[in-house]
């Protein structure tokens, strides 16, 4: 196959553009997506000192590159990776290693930070200690523990690699919920104390998009899935929305700017709540005492 | 099985309850649930004279029963059926016969009105002439005639056999196509000169469960399909909705729920547009020529 656009050899077929690709046409495209949607949501600007959540997977290891290829020349802007090492057993280390790589390959400033030195306990330890699914666990430190670390490191944005599958995911996830108020929770954040702002540079990029982007570049891709992964409804829900991209290729498309055309409502609906600073750890929060340290009490008894 | 309630002969397991159900107990829990659906959104109120849209398929045939042995002993309510001949050899001539007969039984009104008379020709002649999909030809010609055979016979409201199946999928349909202004036109309308107000006393029960009901009552349904019926979106919406549903019972009011809890800001993005009257024809229409004559100087040219 040829590409639509040169004649060279395609190396992608695009399906909601109905184009073939050759391997500089894919590359323009993607990074011209990417551009465009940093943008339009103001994800990055002059000054920004921006965190990058790097886990080591395919996501996150292409989001680096990326911020690096894109905009890691310009003199006014800093980017630091931080790492978090929830303690995985067989699963994690091999990522850490693969982030230190790539980190010290692009020259980008690195941190790991672990649950076990920040808690007492890794993430395995947490499971067979607590009563909780380990993803509540892992989602409540990880976020905690990414936001700190950047807050701490001067960072004033958290790059996070979400995709587009992601984010239509999630989207579609919370509204076959009913939960309006996570939909909204959806929306861009207004800055407030203590709290990072997060950016999601991919997310108007196919996540297969994203991996073929990051072979084109011949990063270290792992495809590993964590061995606590398990969310069944958030899985027919991907399915479903696969399918459905599949039969009607531009359609996850829709579902972005169906959320989108809702914004502005939404945050009427759901106002942004005014956050307090956790009573015992000082961190955001929106009650009294953190998420994080509730599990924390209930793990140390 | 025995009724989870009264321990007799089950005939029917309720998922999303988790309940066996004996024939009484599913026919009250059917009846219970469509009339707080009606007392909620103030479906039918004293001094209504309510068209019932008759297609004499198993939805409208179990509506207009369920309509009839629920409000039918009403003094200040009346209910007058009318059915629509699309003009569809072999599809629609049966059911207008249902139609015929099950109004007799219940002692409604009965009007038919059709396309051959109303535009000169039927829906088989309709394809046989155009260019436009079966489906475009009937779902304009139909309402049409709907709206304006209720108005003329003096009803203040249209009851349609719209059930939960049916406005789940077309709430997510709207959603996954991005559009909102359609999937605000599903919130309950304002009234308008010349626009009869549409109910839908089954949208808070399965498609499943109007068929048990109506199959309880020993009436006559039909479960062939119009042989123009071609909705592929729509289609793997729905199967995408069943599967859900399946594997997660109640999901589909849960859908149901999201779109009410978005109805006040759906309203506030697109306002309810100001009808005028059509200057050929003198019926509704937010443009100064409708749909429907529109289509019809296409067909005659």
């Amino acid at each position: 196959m040829k590409c639509s656009i040169c004649n060279r050899k395609a190396v992608y077929f695009q399906r909601h553009s109905n184009r073939h690709l050759c391997r500089r046409h894919f590359i323009e495209d993607f990074e011209r997506r990417v551009k465009i949607a940093v943008r339009k949501h103001k994800m990055i600007e002059n000054d920004d000192r921006i965190a990058i959540a790097l886990s080591g997977g395919k996501d996150s290891v292409t989001l680096t590159f990326a911020l690096s290829k894109l905009y890691g020349k310009r003199r006014n802007l800093e980017f630091i990776a931080i790492t978090i090492d929830e303690g995985i057993e067989g699963y994690r280390p091999p990522t850490v290693e693969i982030a230190r790589k790539i980190t010290k390959e692009l020259g980008i400033e690195h941190v790991v930070v672990s649950f076990k030195e920040n808690f007492g306990m890794t993430l395995d330890e947490m499971v067979r200690r607590g009563d909780k699914k380990p993803c509540t666990y892992c989602g409540v430190f990880r976020k905690y523990l990414l936001n700190k670390t950047a807050r701490e490191i001067g960072a004033n944005k958290l790059a996070t690699g979400h995709n587009l599958d992601d984010e239509t995911q999630t989207i579609l996830l919370n509204f076959l919920n009913a939960d309006i108020e996570r939909l909204a929770r959806l929306t861009p954040q207004r800055v407030q104390e203590g709290l990072v702002m997060r950016i999601k540079p991919f997310k108007e990029v196919y996540e297969k998009e994203v991996v073929v982007y990051g072979l084109l570049h011949k990063l270290p891709l792992t495809f590993d899935e964590c061995p606590y992964s398990y969310f069944p409804v958030r899985t027919s829900v991907r399915d479903f929305l696969y399918d459905f991209e599949n039969k009607y290729p531009g359609r996850k498309y829709s579902v972005l700017r169906a959320f989108e055309k809702l914004e502005p409502c939404l945050r009427q609906l759901y106002p942004q709540i005014k956050l307090n600073m956790c009573e015992k750890c000082g961190e955001p929060t929106p009650r009294k005492i953190c998420q994080a340290c509730r599990l924390l009490d209930e793990l140390n008894p």
